[in-house]
């Protein structure tokens, strides 16, 4: 089978021929239906992060099981799923406290050291799967814990977003921060998560709802989807526009771009009081400053937000849901599909900072 | 009247013949019993923060109501209180949705502009109260929304430290962070507020409770009221040596001295998932810097705490009880008493990294 991988950072993904396992124990065989094109890979790909190479790229698929090991009851070959890198081993205090999203327990999950690799190349050398999912392949070979059951009517490119971006922005609306109905939201960035975001707070009745970007299409895509004001921080001051709009400073500010000017912004357009939520993943290194005063005076909070403090077994469901009821629009944020072949230009339109996600569609 | 006035920034406090106003409308006319030394003063006498001058300092401080406006059925003359400085006007968003401490509201409880001064020099000018109080005087004129009656029984001395630092601490666990029973906590700073954080950590069934310190003096006491291990940060690397006692990191770490480097090592010394409440006052225009990735990726948040984010007519009285109950050691946290006229030497004392309060006692 095919599947794109990384063999250099920075590099570009290549397509190569390459095989993959049988299921054990509690391992699933999913036959990719689709992948999302999610920035994190291209953090990777562009050198501001690193893992183990040479990889499967990709982390954000659903698709359908096709064999399952002996120990899985959770799905069984025919089911749709979405895939999740929150694998959780289901025994650790953050898997038990009801943050999951933080499990650190990856051995749990992983095949036990010395078995064979799950994913080689054509040399029969092993391949690392990013993210634990590597979903940037015609299959998928991963534990039951890194997927979620979902409904028959869902369209499967739909369900891939939801797999990362999705959860990603609407758990931190949900979760991370759990607005109150009526507050007052800033989004930054309007890319997939940050649309995903501006949706979650729509859903949750959040009353002034302004966007920030840099681009007018990603912004009038955002009011597309429930922005009530937007902000183009390429021609105005958006910190001041911001708090003009929101009578002196926001509730609730995300950002869900990852630079440390846009994470400086979000905490700078709070109100008294109010929160800021890092979703971005800013470059390994990179710091923050943040105004010392601010911090008691204004008691302000800066909290960040991991794949949205999900709980996806949970989630993932729901967001279906809200889909398919017509409240949460994803058709509205894919703006095309490509093949595997062509997945570089998915990715330098997304470099070029163009609209929106690209879906990859296997066979 | 005497009283103790800071005249130029950065300075020292010069004692004044004074004369106050009576109450009018809803305010209290107060006679000082104690007034505690607290560093927030010192902030300003050294010109790390900006006042309006002349001003009446102190700001931690209980006495005996003497006379009342007529507006006032709160309190009656001869009831004890405790003043603070989180005056709530009682009406707005903040007072009404739990989080009193951040009312800005000052014009609802201030005197009418045009009216005559609360407090004049012996030439008959203007005298600012420091924090609207200015606690540093024999008599003490405030909006009855300044004080929280106690009970009969309770030491005035020790009552004075309810009034800022006693609050600050405590509330910054009880209220801010909220600490679950269990959990491992570290208090960064061993002074009046840091003591008083780790006595709430203690009340309220923290696990590990560390407390970090430069001084053997003032880690010998927080041994005293509740740590269960103490870090010399001038002997060791305070980040290090917490991770180490507490099995990679705390869930709950509090900055108790209001630096930089402190804050930063707050964070640092965080567990996945935990939380860094700021409790210190950091300079005006001193940043911290928090390295971005471990926002989103490790989860943690960086809050402050204002006021220990007090609900004080609730939190005051129930401060009482538990030293009264022999829970909170504030005897304890007293190290001496000096008459007004010496209050210049409590604060060198301060400076010089000395042991916990003083306390003045008037008349």
């Amino acid at each position: 089978m095919k599947g794109a991988v990384l063999n250099q950072i920075p590099g570009q993904l290549e397509i190569e021929e390459i095989s993959i396992d049988n299921p054990t124990g509690d391992e699933i065989l999913i036959q990719t239906a689709n992948a999302g094109l999610c920035h994190s890979d291209l953090h990777f790909m562009e050198g501001h992060w690193q893992t183990r190479l040479p990889a499967v790229m990709g982390h954000e698929a659903a698709g359908i099981v096709e064999a399952v090991g002996e120990n899985v009851q959770y799905v069984k070959p025919g089911d749709r799923v979405i895939t999740c890198l929150s694998i959780f081993c289901g025994s650790c205090n953050f898997c038990l406290g009801g943050r999951m999203s933080l499990c650190q327990n990856f051995s749990a999950t992983a095949r036990p050291k010395g078995a064979a690799p799950r994913v080689t190349n054509k040399d029969g050398d092993s391949l690392a799967q990013f993210a634990r999912l590597g979903a940037f392949a015609e299959q998928m070979l991963v534990h039951q814990n890194a997927v979620v059951s979902i409904r028959e009517e869902m369209p499967l490119d739909k369900a891939a977003l939801i797999g990362c971006g999705v959860t990603t922005g609407m758990g931190a609306v949900f979760r991370t921060a759990r607005i109150e109905p009526g507050s007052t939201v800033c989004v930054i960035g309007a890319g997939g998560v940050g649309l995903s975001a501006v949706q979650a707070a729509r859903i949750a009745g959040a009353g002034r709802l302004i966007v920030v970007d840099i681009t007018a299409d990603k912004l009038a895509k955002a009011t597309e989807v429930g922005a009530t004001d937007v902000v183009n921080g390429a021609e105005t001051d958006a910190v001041e526009a911001v708090k003009e709009l929101s009578g002196g400073g926001v509730d609730y500010a995300f950002e869900a771009i990852g630079l440390k000017k846009t994470v400086e912004q979000a905490w700078g357009m709070l109100a008294v009081g109010g929160t800021a939520t890092v979703i971005g993943m800013m470059p390994f290194g990179e710091t923050v400053e943040i105004p010392g005063y601010e911090i008691f005076m204004q008691e302000k909070t800066l909290q960040g937000s991991m794949m949205g403090s999900n709980q996806f077994r949970t989630d993932m469901p729901r967001f279906v849901d809200m889909y398919l009821d017509g409240r949460l629009m994803l058709d509205e944020m894919v703006s095309q599909h490509l093949p595997l072949e062509k997945i570089n230009d998915g990715y330098a339109a997304m470099q070029r900072g163009e609209l929106a996600r690209t879906v990859v569609d296997f066979g």
